[in-house]
C-alpha cells in the first residue's frame, strides 16, 4: 500500500443471509425456508464500498475467512479499486455471517457467526496502512483493535471517525474514552447516543469534551444532527420509500466522510450523507444500490433546494 | 455426454451449514453462533462423489444456483471426473441449502432452503444422459422428475436404483408404484421401509411384486438386509466410532451400486457398502472422508474375515 488513500475503513466484512419462514421451528423439528437472499454486508465493508463508489480512494481492514479470497465479494471490492491487501485472513474460521429469519407474524430472529472476526483480537493494526490514509473510519469489529488503530491514527494526524454501533456494549468506560480521546468524528444513532451519555455520565453537548470535534447523531427518517463547536445543526432526512433500512447508517457515514474529506461544511456533509443513504434503502441489501456522486448531488439539490 | 458412464446420480446437490448455539433465540432476539461448519452434501451429490472416488465413471443431474458454477463444490466434482453438464442451473434461485443448529441441550432444529430444487419440477430428464449410463440412481430431489427418469431408464434397459429417503411423504401411492415398477433396486432405511409397507399395504417380502428385483433395508449400526429372489441376506455393519452419521446411507448406496455394477453377489455388495459408509461416518460431513476402493476392500476383509 504505497499510494496515498482517502479513506481506510476498519471493521467487519460480512455475509448476510436474509430469510423468510412461515414460523420458527420448535426444538427437534425442521421447517422449509420460503425465501432466501444472500447479501454482502458488514459495517466496515459497507462504508468502504459506498465511499469507493462515490469516488474515494479506499482501503479496508477486516478479518475474513480464506474463502473470501477470489470470492465475488472480493472481486466487487477490487472493481471499485478498494485495497484489500491488509485483510486479516483466518485459516481457521469463515468470514463473519449473519442469518436473519422473519416469520409470517413479522417477528425476527438473528444468528450471528463472528468466525474470522475473532482474529482481530490477536492482530495489530498495520501502521503503514493507517499512515497512507487521510481518514480512518472505525466501525463494528473489535474494540481493542479499534482503540489501537485510533492511537496510531491520531498520532499521525489523521481524521479519525468512529462508529461503535452494535458493539457499544463491548466498550467499557475506559476503552470508550480512549477511542473518543483520539477521534475527530463520533457517529451514533439516537439509541446509541443515549447509551454513550449514560456511560460517560453527561449530556450529548458535553461529549465533545472527551475528544471528538464533531458528534453526528442519526435518527433514521427523523433526520440527523451535527454537534460541533458548541453548535447544533439539524438536517431532515430525504424521504424515499424504504424497502430495507439496513445499511442506511453505514452509507450515511460514508457520505458524510466523503464531503468532510473534501472540506465541505457540516450542513453540506449531513445533506449529502442523507442523500446517499436514501439510495441504499431503496433496495434490499446494504451494497445493492450504491449511488454515484452525480446521482447523490442531484437528489440532494432537488430535495433541499425545493423545500 | 458422449462417452459411456457407469452411474448417473439424479437428486439434490446441497450445501449444509452445521452450527452450534448455546440456546435457540426467542422471537425478536439474536444469538451468537458458537461453531459453524459448511459441508458439501445433497443425496444425489453424495452418491455421485462416493461412487466417483471408488472409481465409477459418474455423472450427475441436480438443480443448482448459478453460484454453483466454478464453485469449490463443482471443482471437487470435476476433480473426480464427474460429468456435470446436465445440471439444471437456476437463474432465480440458489443451490439448496440446509441450516442445522444444535443447542447445549443437544436439541436440533433444521431450516431447509429448497431454492433451485424447485426447477426439477419444470424440467425433463435428458434422455441422452440416461441412455449413456449403465445405472441410474434416483435420490431425494423431485418425485415427478424421478418418475419420468425411471420410465426412460427402464425402457433403455438400465439398472434403476431408487432411494426416496426423506422425500417419501411427497410420493403418493400412484407415484411410488410407478417408480417401483421401473426400478431394479429399492433402498430404504428401516423407518422408510415401514412407511412403504403402509403405503403399499403389504409386508417387505411382498414389495418385490411391485417391481424391484432387490430391496435393501439399511438399519444403521444394526446392519443391512437384502431381500431378493424371495431370499433374505443380513449383513452386520462394520463398527467404527461414528463422529457424524450423516451421509452413511448415501455412501452405503454408492458402495452397493459399485459392486452390483461390477457383477458381485448381494452379500459382497452389502459388505462392501457397509465398509464404505464406515469411512464416511468417521469425519464430520458427507464428503469429507471419501475412501478409495483399496481402503474399502481392506477394511471389509479385515472385518468380515476375522469375525
Amino acid at each position: 500500500m504505497s499510494e496515498m488513500k482517502d479513506l481506510l475503513a476498519i471493521g467487519h466484512t460480512a455475509i448476510d443471509y436474509i430469510m423468510t419462514v412461515e414460523k420458527f421451528p420448535k426444538p427437534n423439528s425442521s421447517i422449509p425456508i420460503e425465501t432466501m437472499n444472500v447479501f454482502h454486508g458488514g459495517a466496515g465493508a459497507n462504508v468502504a464500498m459506498v465511499g469507493a463508489k462515490l469516488g474515494l480512494e479506499t482501503s479496508i481492514i477486516s478479518a475474513v475467512g480464506e474463502k473470501f479470497l477470489n470470492s465475488e465479494y472480493e472481486k466487487n471490492m477490487h472493481e471499485l479499486n478498494i485495497n484489500t491487501e491488509n485483510m486479516i485472513v483466518s485459516e481457521k474460521y469463515d468470514t463473519p455471517t449473519a442469518f436473519g429469519m422473519t416469520n409470517d407474524e413479522k417477528d425476527q430472529i438473528f444468528y450471528f457467526y463472528w468466525g474470522a472476526g475473532k482474529e482481530f483480537a490477536k492482530s495489530n493494526p498495520p501502521e503503514k496502512a493507517i499512515k497512507s490514509s487521510q481518514a480512518v473510519h472505525l466501525a463494528t469489529g473489535n474494540p481493542t483493535f479499534n482503540q489501537k488503530s485510533s492511537v496510531i491514527a491520531k498520532k499521525n494526524g489523521k481524521i479519525v471517525s468512529f462508529d461503535p454501533g452494535q458493539d457499544l456494549n463491548m466498550y467499557n468506560e475506559q476503552k470508550l474514552k480512549k477511542v473518543l480521546e483520539n477521534c475527530t468524528i463520533l457517529f451514533a444513532n439516537h439509541y446509541e447516543i443515549e447509551r454513550i451519555e449514560k456511560i460517560l455520565n453527561c449530556d450529548i453537548d458535553k461529549v465533545e469534551e472527551f475528544g471528538p470535534e464533531i458528534i453526528v447523531k442519526t435518527s433514521g427518517k427523523d433526520g440527523s444532527t451535527v454537534y460541533a463547536n458548541k453548535e447544533k445543526i439539524t438536517v431532515d432526512s430525504i424521504y424515499h420509500p424504504a424497502i430495507d433500512p439496513t445499511g442506511a447508517g453505514d452509507s450515511y457515514r460514508a457520505g458524510f466522510l466523503y464531503q468532510y474529506i473534501k472540506g465541505k461544511d457540516f450542513e453540506d456533509c449531513a445533506k449529502f450523507a442523507s442523500s446517499v443513504s436514501s439510495f441504499i434503502v431503496e433496495k434490499q441489501g446494504c451494497q445493492t444500490n450504491l449511488p454515484k456522486y452525480k446521482q447523490v448531488i442531484e437528489r440532494m439539490k432537488e430535495f433541499y433546494e425545493n423545500k
